[in-house]
C-alpha cells in the first residue's frame, strides 16, 4: 500500500498518511500539481509557511521499466509565482517508490533550526542538521554518504537554496552517489530552503520494492521498450554517443541557439562548444570520463557524461546541451573548460544553470560585465553562494535583473528565463513558452522535431499535442527522451499501468491524463492570479528579428491563448 | 490663450498645441491624469517610448492666490506600474503658468543624446546637453543659472533619474534658485531620464502673467485666504515656527512613527530628531539658517527651513518630517546632522527620501547593514549615483529589495514604500494607502487629523472624503497645508475659479472635480491591469501588532474596496 510521507517542519513531525483513491493514477508532475491544488492556497507566498514542497516519483517509479526513475519536485514557484514542477534523473525517484512512498510532502513554518529528513525501511525521522548549513552540494553529499552509507540517495540544496533564491534548484544523487542530477528550474531549491530542510536521505535497502499485478505482461512491454529505444536513431545512436550536447550543432544550424543574450540565433564558435568536440575532448583526456553514461538505474540511452580536465580529473558531470548553450553561445564563452567550471560552481551552490545563463546574459548586455568574461562570471556566481546583495539580486533570475537594469529586452516568460531554443526560429516553442503553466520551459513540449520550424503555421496545434504528451510522460516518471519512443505507443503505456496496478484504464488514458495534469496546473495558476494576459510573448521577441533568419515571434496572442483551451478545437 | 508645450524627443521638436476645451478646469494632478488616460497606452512600459511625462501647474497656477504654485509631475510610474502624480513647491509651477503654458508634455523615444528644454517668452527649444550628464542637481543647477540667469526656474534630475531608477524624483528650484523642492515619489525622475531630458529651464521674464475675468473678486477671496491661514493654529502658528518637522513628536505620541523598519510605532530618541530640537539647533547655529522660510512665491505659511552645520553653513534645505522620520526613527539614526547629510545626498542625486528611507530600512532588517549606520547609508546612496549593480538594486525601491532579500515584511502598497505614518496606529491611512491610485501616499488624503486614529470605525468613509478633497486641492495647484483652510471653503474655491476663468461652476465643483480626478486615475490603473485585488494590505501589517498600541490593520478587504467605489454609499 503506497502512502504519503508528511514532514511538518513546524511541529517537527513525520507521518505516513494514506493516499486518497482518486490520486492512484497520478504521479510525478501530475501528483505534485494535484496536491498543490488541493492543499495549498494558490495566493500564498512561495517562501512562506503556507507553501508546500512535494517530491514524487511517477506512477511507474520503482519499476523495472526503463527510464522511469524521474523524480518530480513541485511547489508554488518563487520564480514564476505559479505552479511549478521540475524533474530530475538520478536514484531518488526509484528509491522513494521502492520505500512504498507515493510522495514526500514537506509543509509548515520552520523553526530557526535546520534539519535533514532520513527515510529507510523502518520509517522516517527529522534530524537536526545545523552543522550542515552553508555546505555546497558536493561536500554535503560526501558527509551524508560517510554517515549513512554509499548506497543512499540524497536530495539536497546548496547555499542558493538556503538563501531562498529563485535560481536555486534541487540536487539528486546520480548512480555514483554524486549530487549531479538537477531539478533545476523554478526555484524548488528556494522552497526547500524556506522549509529549512537541507537534505533528504533515502535508503531503500531491505525493502521489497514495488509489486506488479501482472509481472509477465509488464516485463514483456519493457522488452518492447528496450528494443524500441535501441532501434531509434536518437535514443539508440546519437544520444548514447553525444548526449544532449549534440543539439549545439543542431540548434545552431536551425538558427535558434541563444547567442549573446538572445541577440543572435547562431554562434560563430558553435563548433568549439559542440557535442562532437566534447566527445573528442573526453576521449582524449580520459580519466573518469566516458562518452556515455546513464543517469538512472537501468537506463539504456545513457546520454549523460563526465567531463574531465587536462589531467583527466573530473571537472563536472554531466555537461548538458542547455548549460553548454546558455553559458557558451549566450555568454559568448567558446570554451568547454570555461563552461564546465561555471557548471560545477552552479551544481555545488545549487543553482539552475539555465536561469543563471539567462541572467548573466542580461547582466552582460546591461554592461555589468563583458561578454565572454568567464572569470567575472565565476566571481558573480560565487557572490550567490555568499548571500551578498549582488548575489541575492542575481539569484532572483533574469526577469528581476532586467527590471533592475532597466533593460527593455527581458528574455523570460512568466518570470522564468528562456531556455536554449529561441522561439523566433523554432516557432512551435512560441505557444509552448507562452501557455505552459511553467513559463518558458523546453521540457514541457519542445517542438524541436516539429517540421518547418520557421513557419508559424500549425504550431499552436502541434504545441497542444506536445504539451499533453509530455504531461503524461511526466506523470509516468518517464524520461522525456525515452518518451520519444514510448510516447508514440499509448498501448504500451496502457499495458504498463494496467499490469502494474491491476486497474483498467481507457484507451484514451494518455491524452486524458495529459489534459488532466495541465488543467490542474492551469486552475492553480488562475487561483494564483494569472490571467490569459500572462500568456504574453515578451515584446522584444515580437519586434526584434533574430539573425540569421531574421524572423520574429509572429503568432497572434489570440491564437496562442487557444493552445491549452481544450474546449476549442484546433 | 493657454497652450500645451509638446516636446517630442524622437523628432527633437517643440510645438505649442491648443488645449481642448474639456481640459479647461483640469490642472495639476487632474490634468496629468487626464492626458495620460487620453494619450498613453496604460499597458506601456513606464520607461519605454510610449510613456509620456507631463509637467502641469494647477488651474490656479500663476495667480496671486496664496500657495497655488504647486507643480504636478505625472507619468505612468516605474515604481507602481500605475498612474502617478507627484507635486512640488518652488517656482516652476507659477512660471509655467505665467508663460501661458497649461502643461509641458514630453513624449517619444529619445536619441542617444541628452537635452535640456529651454522655455521663455519667445518660445521653447531643445538644446543638446550631453556635457551636463552625470551632474548632481546642485552642480547642474549652478551651471544652468550661470548660463541662463539667476531668475530662471529649473526642473531637473540627478544621476538616479539618468539611470532610470524608480526611486528617482524630479527637483524644482526654490525661491533662492536652489534645487531643493521635490516631486519625489513614484519615479518621475526615471521617466524624465528615460526621455533623456536632464532639465527644463523656465524664464518668465517679460511675460504678462495670467489674466483674470474678475480681478477684484479674485483679490478679495485671496485676502480671506490669507486671513484664514494666519488665524489657523497650524498654518498660522505651528508650521511657521517648526514646519512639518513638528510631526515627529505628534506622530511619535500617536504611536504611528515608522521605527526600525516599521517594527515599532514610537522611537525612544524621538526628541533628538524632533522639530523642536531642530528649531533650537538652527537658532543656535545661525548662518543662512532661519526657522521659517517659504517654498513658493507669496506663501504666508513659510513652513520650509534651511539646516546649517556647526559653522552655520547650509547642509541641506529643507528638512521635512517625512525625511526626518524615514531616515531618523525608521533607520534608528537619532541625529539631525546624520539625517541632513543623507538628505543632501538624496537631493543631489535626485532620490526620493521616503522611498530611500523605506528601502534602507528593509536592507537593515535584512542584515545588509546595521540599524543606525549612517556612514554605510551614505555609501549605499552613493552607489546609486554611480549606477553600480548594488546601486541599481537599491534604486528599485523597497518592494523589489524586500523580494530580493526574501523578506516577508514588505512595507509597500502597490509597489510604493509606506511613508511616515504607520497605518496600524493611524487607521484612516489603511484605506488611503490601499485604495489610492498612487499606492502608499500620505499626500493623497492623510488622516492625521481624523479623530480616534486607533479605531477602524468610519475610516473608510473618512478616507473617501479626504481623498476627494485632496484630489481637488491637487487640481487647483494648491499646497495641501493651505488646503487645511481653503479645503473647508468650497465657496471660496468656486469664486476663485469663476473669477479667474469667467466660467460658472456648480456649487458641487469641489466634490465633482475630486471624484473626476480619482476616477480618471482609477480607469488608467484598470487599463494598466490593476484589479481590486491590488488594493490589498501587506500581510505583515495585518498580522504583526505595532507597539506601543499593539494594533494591526483590521479593516476588511471588502470594506476597503468600497472606499473609492463612488457608486456605493458609505
Amino acid at each position: 500500500m503506497q502512502k504519503f510521507l508528511r514532514v511538518d517542519v513546524r511541529k517537527q513531525t513525520v507521518n505516513y498518511d494514506p493516499v486518497p483513491d482518486e490520486y492512484k493514477l497520478l504521479g510525478g508532475r501530475g501528483l505534485t500539481a494535484r496536491i498543490l491544488l488541493d492543499e495549498v492556497d494558490a495566493r500564498c507566498s512561495p517562501l512562506g509557511e503556507n507553501n508546500k514542497i512535494i517530491f514524487a516519483p511517477g506512477i511507474l517509479g520503482g519499476t523495472k521499466a526503463p527510464c522511469t526513475g524521474r523524480l518530480s519536485v513541485g511547489a508554488k514557484s518563487p520564480l514564476t509565482q505559479g505552479v511549478k514542477e521540475s524533474n530530475a534523473g538520478g536514484t531518488a525517484g526509484h528509491k522513494i517508490a521502492r520505500l512504498g512512498i507515493k510522495a514526500i510532502i514537506v509543509e509548515g513554518k520552520p523553526s530557526d533550526d535546520w534539519f535533514i529528513v532520513v527515510v529507510n525501511k523502518d520509517g522516517a525521522r527529522l534530524e537536526l542538521a545545523n552543522e550542515l548549513v552553508n555546505l555546497g552540494n558536493y561536500e554535503l553529499s560526501e558527509k551524508l554518504r560517510e554517515r549513512f552509507g554509499k548506497k543512499v540517495s540524497i536530495i539536497s540544496i546548496g547555499q542558493a537554496g538556503e538563501y531562498c533564491l529563485p535560481v536555486a534548484g534541487v540536487a539528486v544523487s546520480d548512480l555514483e552517489g554524486k549530487p549531479n542530477r538537477y531539478a533545476g528550474r523554478g526555484g524548488m531549491g528556494a522552497v526547500m530552503g524556506a522549509k529549512h530542510i537541507k537534505a533528504i536521505v533515502l535508503d531503500d535497502s531491505g525493502t521489497e520494492g514495488v509489486s506488479y499485478h501482472d509481472k509477465d505482461t509488464f516485463s514483456d512491454i519493457c522488452k518492447h521498450i528496450r528494443k524500441g529505444l535501441a532501434e531509434n536513431q536518437i535514443t539508440g545512436n546519437v544520444f548514447p554517443q553525444y548526449g544532449t550536447s549534440v543539439n549545439i550543432q543542431v540548434v545552431n544550424a536551425l538558427g535558434a541557439i541563444p547567442t549573446k543574450n538572445f541577440r543572435y540565433g547562431s554562434y560563430e564558435h558553435a563548433e568549439m562548444i559542440s557535442g562532437e568536440k566534447m566527445h573528442d575532448v573526453i576521449m582524449e583526456r580520459g580519466g573518469e570520463g566516458k562518452t556515455t553514461h546513464p543517469c538512472m538505474p537501468g537506463c539504456p540511452i545513457m546520454c549523460s557524461n563526465i567531463y574531465p580536465d587536462e589531467q583527466g580529473k573530473t571537472i563536472v558531470a554531466p555537461m548538458e546541451y542547455e548549460t553548454m548553450a546558455m553559458f557558451g553561445s549566450n555568454l559568448d564563452i567558446p570554451s568547454l573548460d570555461g563552461i564546465a567550471h561555471l557548471n560545477k560552481l552552479c551544481n555545488d551552490y545549487g543553482i539552475d544553470t539555465i536561469e543563471m545563463g539567462v541572467t548573466l546574459g542580461v547582466a552582460m548586455d546591461g554592461g555589468i560585465l563583458a561578454f565572454g568574461d568567464v572569470e567575472k562570471c565565476k566571481e558573480l556566481i560565487t557572490e550567490i553562494s555568499k548571500g551578498t546583495l549582488v548575489g541575492r539580486l542575481l539569484g532572483q533570475g533574469a526577469e528581476i535583473l532586467a527590471k533592475v537594469l532597466g533593460a527593455e529586452r527581458v528574455p523570460a516568460f512568466k518570470g522564468q528565463g528562456i531556455p536554449a531554443y529561441d522561439p523566433r526560429a523554432l516557432k512551435g516553442n512560441i505557444p509552448l513558452y507562452a501557455t505552459s503553466p511553467m513559463g518558458a520551459d523546453h521540457t514541457c513540449g519542445n517542438s524541436l522535431r516539429v517540421p518547418d520550424p520557421l513557419s508559424p503555421k500549425g504550431k499552436v496545434k502541434a504545441s497542444r499535442k506536445l504539451q499533453i504528451g509530455i504531461a503524461n510522460i511526466d506523470n509516468l516518471g518517464l524520461c522525456m527522451f525515452a518518451g520519444l519512443v514510448v510516447g508514440g505507443r499509448p498501448d504500451w503505456i496502457k499495458s504498463l499501468v494496467e499490469s502494474r496496478y491491476g486497474i483498467d484504464v481507457p484507451d484514451t488514458f494518455v491524452e486524458d491524463i495529459g489534459k488532466e495534469v495541465l488543467t490542474t496546473e492551469l486552475v492553480f495558476n488562475e487561483r494564483a492570479g494569472f490571467t490569459k494576459d500572462d500568456n504574453r510573448v515578451p515584446e522584444f521577441l515580437q519586434k526584434e528579428p533574430l539573425p540569421p533568419h531574421n524572423t520574429v515571434c509572429d503568432i497572434s496572442h489570440e491564437e496562442i491563448r487557444q493552445c491549452l483551451d481544450f474546449g476549442t478545437e484546433l
